[in-house]
């Protein structure tokens, strides 16, 4: 079982950037952690983030047929960007979209994702552990499709 | 760790109502599973269901400096409970917010919870997974605080 | 035949409440016509009021698999309870809404049904008669899938 | 008692047009029906159908002081036509609306009705049964004037 | 100077409908009295009412280069006919737009009119004067157009 | 009979300000026209014009029971001032609104009049000649409630 | 005169929910003082708590011809029952409506009361003290119309 | 290969019409051109043009069972027919919706179509080309169908 | 102790402005009712009334440091006056908002207040009474902060 | 003449993405087809297709002073990118833009397209013949403009 | 070159009202470090401070064909005051709005500025150097115009 | 003192771009006339220009820890990227938005900025001279915190 993890922009500042509401949990310590819980549920992690709305498109297109599904912190880009939902449903690999922090908590134009209704789940507001309790989600549910 | 899980209303209708969106599995059969994993770790969990908004709201102010935290699916009440939201604040006992399906895909009213923006994290589109998740992320959220 | 007559809040104050606006009949009244309806159409009636929210939604999920259809004076739950509108989702029973009042001559509020599109038919703004009338549609309609 | 029955644009394609939305009974069945219901209550109908605005309007006028009730399916018009409003409030014949599908469970343009405000009485969603028991709830309303 | 007078759906009904919103002259007195004020003006008045929004395009466009000036109380059709505001600036012939009753004590609906902004002037609520006056202006514009 | 004419802010500049828009007559021409008009017709007529919205509201709180009608062109304060609206309805004077330019054609902001549902009657987008067919208006009404 | 003081959802915590927002008295002191007040003002009182929409309807319904007025906090339910509001307007009670804090500092949903309109006046932002001034502007009002 | 082409309102007065907006052809200028490329796509074609809603919803239903698609520019009740949306759907006849000029760059009300979401394909703002490339476009859609 | 009580637009007229909706009682008689209870509760009372905002706002300025609370009734100006606001929020004075009608049930504008969020109470609908109960709310608010 | 033709993101995916939305042609496809049209119409097509916002605005800001032409199919960026459109409009050349489906029967955000009322015409939901016909559409314009 | 200076209400208060927002100059300092500014810049400054929306509007009249520039801080009438929006488009002289704070960091009603589209350029949140900004900014535009 | 002054979208275009708007100077004249400003001012810029959202935000992280202050004309930006905002609120470093139009003059989309309200200040509308006016209050509010 194969999951591409994309990062949305200004992830790669975790931890430096507004650690109220990120944490103070860098990149590289969150996707060590993740690919430690992947190995223990048997899942092959690869990991990507760009500050670049199509580049993060063209890593979701590059996973149609190469991966069995997406863990997805769009970041930013969950609240502007169709092109990535068009990604996102052209190849129709099942993703879950998680976040750091709770949405809900920040700016009005937060509360509009515009791939959550197309995700196999959602998870956000618990830091870096959204990123776990995300991964274990799509598992289980790649595990029930897949057996 | 002590836990209270709080379903709310038509729950106890689970597997059979509307199974397409809702699944097959039955509110025992979750809190079996979710009993096995709260005592994995290390989590002490109770059980509570009502169809009536006072009587969630009595649940959860008993639980007021008696349990550490809330795992709440509030059901439809989380789209129109005022009173639940401020039963949740006024215990202050941190709690994180559950759905079976994703909202998202549904009639545009389920767009708004009254008690997202206080949860300490929230889990939505697993179907039961939903709870599990939400479980480790609440006991996750409590053992650093606790620590 | 087997029809569930759900009444909402205050409707057992009827003949006393605002008289222009829902008449001099009271709740009894109404019963009694409907049995004699039910009677002359061959369907068996059995009736039920509550101003709780909780009470309907049991009542509701009480008739599951064992009434063939519902009539409903949702009253002010019209316009407020997600919960009812779950309740007669997860059931599966047809029913049909029914309004003594024109509710488009009232308060804003009163124009949006949280029911409405799930109903075999509407009726409103025949005083008492909405009852029957609804009865009438309602009996029509399960003879038809019944046959 | 004499009704006048109305029926809007397109109506006339009933049987053919869309039948999961609007049944397979073409509009002389649905006459037809009427007619003997009619007769069974002592009223007096006369049917109109039309596709334009105008003539609905001028069908409206023709009625005033020449009929005592306006049974009408003003179907597209419910939700175009300020001219069919002011020609019923000119007129002030008492008049029930009625529709054969459920309205709210289509385009968010038809939930709103130009003439329900006016109307003494509503029916919805019942199929061709709309309209008796529109002739059934108009017949009583007259009847309690009359008497 | 030559002007054509418009009258909407339901205006031949004047004097009869609901008179404490339009008053109780019928369209025949207001047309007598607006030919006396014409002629004290030296302009040429015809007149034309029409229930049909058609009939009323028809018209105005068959006053292309054949009159001076056009005063039209579209009634109903002000809010919900784009058609006619097209005729309007089709022919390109300057008109006043005139109406009996202060639309801005009725239903909201009434407070859009889709002409309004290509009027040479627009008049209302003083009842039958709201014609005598918008003919007064009109002449003026027209004079010191001509002049 | 008595009429107070009042002029809203800026219109002392008429016929510097914007000609496009409000002609090229200045406020000293049109109130001499109105004073021969006025004279013409057999009413009194009075000015006042100001900049400030509290000395409008002295203006016609004085008018009370000493003018027989009020002729009001509040320009700007058409869209902002409850306070005018408030004292017109306090003085209980009939009036008429009038506006020199068609507001249909300019910003959206100037749709909205906070008076004209009160007014006995509105003129607009004729220039200059909107006040003498609005005192003719207001004359005409008042005749007929003093006759 | 005898007045029923209704207390909303959450109101029995008081002193310890949210002190900031709701200060630290009791609801036993605030009714202890209320009491002192009702005699001192010759007014006869009775209080009700419910965290139960039904139950505080039933209350209301239980008030009809045996109190002379009530004195509310609907709480939550000020913005979401339109049961309590059709409860209220049927027992034609004379009521006023009270709130401990300043609704128009908090949440964007607490502005709209689904009671204000009916109400014979209201008092916000007082804390405990909005009882009190609430049973002042009651028990005068009531005085008034005894008298 | 049967396809009617329907002119709605004012589109009589073409080249005659604002023709900045319209362009300077006439509606027979037009036809003869679509007749010859119709010619020379195989295809047969006829034309009606009417002022009245009615008349074009009298016209799309009797092509039913008569052609094989429609070639359709409502004008003015692209914005304001429900009636002809629903003529359009009741026949099932494939239709392409075509404008001469660009809507996005006139009044906002004619953003919005009330037949777009049913049509086989639109074409917009190209002028009187745009009739011959939509149809172009709906016989090449009829061909692959009827193929 | 020293208050400052302000009367809004319009205010001098009470009594003879509308009394259906502002009473019988005189500006006079109400300054000298409170007056006698201002005695009583050992508060120093002055009384400003003014037409214009701006002079309502300096006296708001001239207020500061020399006033310890303001008691307001800003009517028209409550719904439309940002200067007062800002004038109210720099002088840091406590003030206490009153209206002696119930805006609820007033044109929907008067739902709005421009200042009610930095009030630190507010009382509506007792007519007079509502001067008398804001004041003492407001002497019992100042006389917390003063022990 | 010479024809720029731009593909927005995820267009590499077609005839792979969502077939039964987009089709099942290649983009490959496309473009043959599309190249025989433009040398039959005498015209030099290049094809340029990224999925970043920021390539999309360098290609069309390349095309300035080099090509007569624009056909545009921005995809997912035709709602979200206020860029592109700036790009569009800084070196003016004429631009037609297309759609393969039909935007208004699929989600509400695809109903806005920031760039239509810039556009020289614009073509969808013919599948690929959206292209074809665009492609006629600029080169008839650009035609009438050169020649 | 000739500039005046217009300080809108509530900004005579400026050093005592709400330092956090506003910061601790007093507009003398603010006017007197303007006066150097201007002298620098060869421009002749006068300034006008007035909390009445009236006596702003005078003086922006008084300032036709007197001044070359204005330089307004409309505080609260920048949300409010047509009338001031008003004067400014008829004298036509060309004017910089400036502002002390961030608006957007404000109220939502402070988001709206009812002059700004007629500016000839804005300038916000610097404090009291905005004031500098913007009379640098007019006196460059005035420059290019004049010279 | 260094400043990153941060040129968005399509603003490489400028003196070619739609010169009415945008003016007719260069980049580079409005980049050398700044690099001037700033050696007066004793402050160091660099200048960085994208039509690419990506590069921009990497852009603004590069400045991170690095430049004093940024200066920044986010073009298309302005409106539609979170991700853009989400860096400046990461890097920390006070930055001011310029802008060379009057956005309140053009389109609806452009009156929303998303970081406007995060700016140390806002310069709009002055055209080149925007940048100047924006780099001497960046400079004196940089001069200000680290003096």
């Amino acid at each position: 079982m194969k999951v591409l993890v994309l990062h949305g922009p200004n992830l790669n500042l975790l931890g430096v950037r507004e650690p109220n509401t990120y944490g103070t949990q860098t990149l590289e310590t969150i996707e060590s952690s993740l690919r430690s819980l992947a190995s223990e549920l048997g899942v092959d992690v690869e990991f990507f983030q760009s500050n670049s709305e199509g580049a993060l498109v063209d890593a979701v297109q590059g996973a149609r047929e190469r991966v069995d599904g997406i863990l997805i912190n769009p970041a930013a880009y969950t609240h502007t960007s169709v092109a990535l939902r068009d990604a996102l449903l052209a190849v129709a690999v099942p993703f879950v979209e998680v976040h750091l922090s709770n949405l809900h908590r920040r700016e009005p134009f937060r509360r509009r994702s515009l791939i959550a209704d197309a995700a196999a789940g959602t998870v956000a507001g618990f830091g870096a552990d959204s990123y776990a309790l995300g991964l274990r989600g799509l598992a289980a549910a790649l595990g029930r499709r897949g057996g």
